[in-house]
């Protein structure tokens, strides 16, 4: 038998370890969740899906109890060779330009961090280019795999070892958070012009889904750029399907850097039972690969946010996940993910910090 | 001509003065929102609904740089008389004792309320009964109509009088907490035992629904429980109904204390250009009574939650509502309400703190 996936030859052994080394979520906790929800002061059932979130982090933290704070937003940057092909709305500078953005506290999901009180954390996966000031900023995090990925239409967006070494960043950077910072939920976001046609890529063949059923607008492309991404993407899948023996295959044929390192980061968030947020399309392609290489790491996804993009209603099914948000957001960059850590931190509270109907003296239903 | 409706001769001075100095949104400033939008670091309409959010807030405060905090959460109780039917799950007496659990706490609607950052307020519009301690608790706001409703199966609920008295309870509240404490935004939350019956009447009675189609089952109330209900509500609307000369007969009639408190408190926070958070079926019957008492509240109301009760869809289809969030709440008391402020403290925070093309050196589209 010739090992592939996850365990192939050609894996590193710090990579094996880590997928090995994931637990699902333990669902005699949410048990034991749902059966403290039913003593909380409230009818049975009444918070809906707040109930199901806090079942799911009580099966994930081993503990009725649940914690989620603190919670830190990750945002992965990386350029994308395939930008060259006129995909995107927007020119591969403003991938750079937009993570000394983050850096400085300008964009929109620092906003949102801010107010929900979650830390943001930017990390260099690949820029192709960078403005004035972004290479010395002391808070950008350096893991450059190179200036961008080569443009999929025409060769692979990386090699294999690239791969593994961008998932690898991402499982260290989740042992530092979790351990060091202490973080308990972790939301993914990315930067990376022309990233969502990589994602799309990805979602087909991951999936196997028809090209033409994965492809959107992403920023907003017009007609004539929505036709040349949907050609790329047929043609790709065409050039490097033949050529695939695993899902790794995948992953460094059409994929990036920065989403590989956010599958990197949920397995290896998953590993340390921290909750993984999805955003949009492209982290929810991360958690795809993260659960295509590692099942157990789906019982630690929450999707916060539905995306127009179409591949990412097919990503969520084949992962049977839910967004909590449908809000018509596509910008990215963790928006979603980040609205969502109030509605996690608040199904997490009821748990720890409701009164009972015996403690609060509030009657039952009526016999 | 015959007077009728909020100008009715016998509706007080206050209640009118109120009512007629309530201005609409300005859409002046929603214009000058959205072209701030245009400037801000994202793709264009990239955050969708929260845009929305953003233009609504600045054209209620007349501002591109709209504040959403101080919040508070609102929580008025009732009792009502028609719980002898048998229509709820729960006993009477739990309105008191829930009452209770909100000045210590202990409620799902306080551990939210923490969480975001909003202060809780409780005011008694009309408890049936009170659990030892609550009558001496020096953070309830005491403002009781009566020891509950009468039963309107059999009966006017209460007299236009009741009526008018508990919508000024509300319009002079908002008076205070938008003066004294500030508040920007105000979340309406709820609770009195047999109130889905309540708001259901009205919905049914204001907007000429069959009661067949309004019918739910609240907190959760058994089959015979459910067609006791259906029963109490038809034929309800049949005794009122030959004696209605204009809104406030049907609000007298079938209505309850804290509904119509919270529609005085719509309307008052309306006049000071507070935003007003509907919550479920109850608090959004209580925005229908403003909108149709005075039309121009309508550009103050955010609907923030989806009940599954069916007269809450048709009382948002009347306002031309949509809520912000689906999660399957059915627990009322402001708890979908609270839940929606940290969405629009972002929606502000976009406009307030965001960096602009320009300032941050980001790219627009390529051309």
């Amino acid at each position: 038998m010739t090992l592939s996936g996850p365990f192939a030859p050609d894996v590193p052994t710090e990579i094996q370890r880590a997928i090995a080394a994931v637990e699902p979520p333990d669902p005699q906790w949410a048990a034991r969740a749902s059966e403290r929800h039913s003593r909380l002061t409230m009818p049975s059932g009444s918070l809906g899906r707040l109930l199901d979130v806090g079942r799911q982090l009580a099966a994930i933290q081993r503990t009725v109890e649940p914690v989620t704070d603190p919670a830190l937003v990750a945002i992965f940057a990386g350029d994308h060779g395939v930008a060259a092909e006129g995909v995107s709305a927007y020119p591969s500078e403003v991938t750079g330009q937009m993570v000394l953005n983050y850096l400085r506290g300008g964009a929109a999901v620092n906003v949102f961090a801010r107010r929900v009180g979650a830390t943001v954390r930017v990390v260099d996966l690949g820029l192709a280019s960078a403005p004035d000031g972004l290479h010395d900023h002391s808070h950008l995090i350096r893991h450059p795999m190179a200036l961008g990925t080569r443009n999929f239409l025409h060769e692979p967006a990386m090699t294999r070892e690239f791969a593994f070494a961008a998932f690898a960043v991402g499982l260290r950077l989740a042992e530092r958070w979790t351990s060091v910072d202490g973080a308990r939920v972790i939301a993914l976001g990315e930067m990376g012009i022309a990233n969502t046609t990589s994602a799309s890529a990805l979602v087909a063949g991951l999936l196997g889904a028809a090209s033409d059923r994965v492809v959107g607008r992403g920023t907003g492309v017009d007609d004539p750029g929505l036709a040349r991404k949907r050609n790329v993407i047929a043609q790709a899948l065409k050039n490097h399907g033949d050529r695939i023996t695993d899902e790794w295959d995948w992953i460094s044929r059409v994929g990036g850097f920065e989403i590989i390192g956010l599958a990197g980061l949920a397995v290896g968030a998953a590993r340390r039972r921290a909750v993984v947020i999805l955003d949009g399309l492209i982290s929810t392609t991360a958690g795809l690969i993260a659960t295509r290489l590692c099942p157990p790491v789906r019982g630690s996804l929450i999707s916060a946010s539905l995306s127009p993009e179409p591949a990412h209603r097919i990503a969520l099914d084949a992962m049977d996940l839910r967004p909590l948000l449908d809000l018509n957001l596509r910008l990215g960059e963790g928006t979603g993910a980040t609205l969502a850590i109030p509605l996690i931190a608040c199904s997490a509270g009821l748990l720890r910090d409701m009164a009972t109907f015996d403690s609060a003296g509030v009657s039952g239903p009526s016999a």
